[in-house]
């Protein structure tokens, strides 16, 4: 049997090619997140297109949702401006302003006029919000009633509109006084078990609910404290205006620290597929390599003060990358400590004393441990056990150096409101370096006359 | 006013000493997650034993659900096991088995012993299944009925036991064939919209159910295919045996990334707080140390192979930290892009070819842009211009071998099931270490009669 032999997007290519709606959407069913987007993406941008626009508008929106943020405007850029927004449209409002935020406004505001003007407005309103807050992630669509509206009234609405019950996926109703003002949520528990003849009022629970500008981490540590799948979100007047899911939250949260992952190794913006351009990931890499190259540079030239004592005791030259590494590894540990820590927030900037009382203990262990490993190998490969003091006492000292700064830099650059993820680790290594190559050969010359013996 | 100045941790201590539980519940419950456990991780060993044991066990339950699993075993370790015991009887089945598994065996049984003998079976039962499989993420109390059982009974049921109803927070009831086996789901809405004289069997959802032995990356991918908060766990013979919670998965998966992040920049284990003991700390991040210093040493005695050409051009000395630490930077982005690719799944260990020719052309792009940098840098400052071509050329076409190991490396090491977090790293800056240095020291071998001119 060929069939079963070929690869994920080789069937989809065939089926592109051959325009068959039906069985183009048959496949893509049977395929999981990750083998959707794997598949795509080994398309052509033409063969993108072309699948994009057999199946049903309703099924590319649900592919969209399955494609990372960042690679949702490359699949539009494919579309006219028409044909995107019908896929647009079919979206819940939290993912079509995900979606929009992602492309430049020119481009949200043609794909704006081909929407339904009420959808377009909800959706411009949705994009003025920033990205990161409770605006930004929550849904428009809600179901909500009256205070004064009866249990069994209620329930007799509900029973009639099964589609939108479903289409919100509904865990909650929402109560309202007369100027939209946020009263209480129902669970349909409250309603089943209620009096029927009762004012929903009676029935409802407090209201839990946050401003519409609470912000990403605010909206993580209400729902770790709460059990709900979505939290109301109201204006300073208490109205209300959306509802933020758990779930476009923790995904936030999730695509953040990615980001921050992706950072603090040197992709600037954070993110970066292989399928982008050569040319942007280029950039964006060299962006962050030139600053790093020229701060190399700045730490190398005190090898340079030295070069003397280089000269004199050439063997040197073999530890100053070693001193060099060795450093960056123990700084960057405790970098990462104070990351997670920063995260989790049992730390807060005005805690680096803290941090640093802790940090230098450690630093004094490790710098032990791996001054002794590299003392020896300077010993037995030079035959000097003075080269061996040199090189082992200036790496534990320099561990020291390095776990101090690496567990408080990036505390510092927060409360200085620099993002500490992409900062970290060039200041870092750019101090340890010079630190480290100058504790090297400034003890070398101190002891130059038993190096030289 | 001195109370307002008074730090969370210092309130926490205070009442604690004065023996208040009715004022520390409350003070807690004023306290979000990571104020929670920034207080309580400032307080002595002493005093958080005195504060677990002077709240209510249920509250006390509470608290430990809001502190890292890493740490939750530092602080029952304080307490005597009957103590442990009655807290952990208050947490939800899941929750349990998560801290259990962080306890060694012994200390298991004895907590155990002390438990009510169903809920330490079902306790025992949990931690048997791998924590990071959908037997590990379930919790065992669900709410079900038989098949034939009437729409109205199942509500005159839940009625009657609205405590259940809440310790769950049901979404979801399930319901049973004679042997347990799983027939379907209800939601409340098919109750509630259901004729109440026909059996569930009539108004059920047929069951997704996921095998109890299904992993956290197909229970990621099931819910991100599917907006239940909950799925059923079934055994091989379709018995329920369990209810996985979104929250529970998306959790463990949060954990596992950021474990991931951790162990990337050299902490063993993947966790860390500095709350930890000094001796545990030091001892985790050195034992990557000790193997990075090993590598590091064999890396650099490339440069003593070639002392030769260094005594006569002491300049190169300053040129090769800066060609080791930038290669590691381009070559760790390669790293932190394919490591993203693999947790999205865009990329497979098979893929290693079409990796390297998509970084082949970056790493040519920016080596070029470093390398010139670098080659004036050696110009300018030695007044040669063949220092600059020698030291320029060795990074340009150090950096296409960093990105080219460096994108193909974590690939290539999860084929061969080695974990590409911890690994990547060391194995990247080795080979591109050695490379370096000889590309600098060779090429200027070459070159030497033009460099000592």
């Amino acid at each position: 049997m060929e069939q079963t032999t070929q690869r994920p997007w080789e069937v989809l290519r065939e089926l592109v090619e051959q325009d068959q709606a039906e069985k183009l959407e048959a496949f893509l069913e049977t395929l999981d997140t990750n083998e959707t987007v794997r598949a795509i993406f080994r398309l052509s941008p033409d063969e993108q297109r072309k699948l994009l626009l057999t199946i049903s508008p309703q099924s590319a929106a649900e592919l969209m949702e399955d494609v990372p943020d960042s690679h949702v405007a490359e699949l539009l850029d494919e579309l006219e401006p028409e044909e995107a927004a019908s896929i647009v449209t079919e979206m819940d409002s939290d993912d079509q302003a995900d979606l929009l935020a992602e492309l430049d406004s020119e481009d949200v505001e043609r794909i704006l006029f081909h929407m339904d003007s009420e959808d377009a407005a909800d959706a411009r309103k949705l994009i003025t919000y920033p990205a990161d807050t409770a605006g930004g992630l929550m849904m428009t669509e809600f179901i909500s009633y009256p205070d004064d509206m009866t249990v069994k009234a209620v329930i007799q609405d509900l029973s009639t509109r099964p589609d939108d019950y479903a289409l919100y996926n509904v865990q909650y109703l929402y109560v309202l006084g007369k100027t939209g003002k946020l009263r209480g949520v129902l669970r349909l528990r409250d309603l089943v078990f209620g009096n029927p003849d009762l004012p929903v009022k009676k029935v409802m629970a407090p209201p839990e609910a946050v401003p519409v500008s609470a912000s990403m981490e605010d909206l993580g540590e209400f729902f770790d404290d709460h059990e709900m799948s979505a939290v109301p979100a109201v204006d300073e007047r208490n109205k209300m205006v959306g509802v933020v899911r758990r779930r476009a939250v923790y995904d936030a949260l999730a695509e953040k620290a990615e980001e921050d992952n992706l950072k603090a190794r040197g992709i600037v913006g954070g993110e970066e597929l292989r399928s982008m351009p050569v040319l942007t990931r280029s950039g964006r890499r060299l962006s962050w390599l030139s600053v790093n190259v020229l701060l190399n540079i700045l730490a190398a030239s005190v090898i340079a003060v030295f070069q003397d004592t280089l000269s004199a005791v050439i063997a040197l030259a073999v530890f100053l990358p070693i001193v060099s590494d060795m450093s960056g590894c123990s700084g960057n540990q405790a970098v990462a400590v104070s990351m997670r820590e920063l995260t989790l927030g049992v730390v807060k900037p005005a805690d680096a004393m803290r941090v640093l009382w802790r940090e230098i203990p450690v630093g004094m262990l490790n710098g032990i441990a791996l001054g002794v490993l590299v003392a020896l190998a300077g010993w037995i490969w030079q035959g000097n056990p003075w080269l061996g003091v040199v090189v082992g006492s200036a790496l534990a000292l320099n561990t020291v150096v390095a776990v101090a700064i690496g567990g408080t830099v990036p505390l510092i650059l927060k409360s200085f409101k620099v993002d500490p993820a992409i900062a970290s680790g060039p200041v870092l290594t750019t101090i340890t370096d010079m630190c480290g190559f100058f504790l090297v050969l400034g003890i070398a010359t101190l002891m130059l006359p038993r190096l030289i013996a």
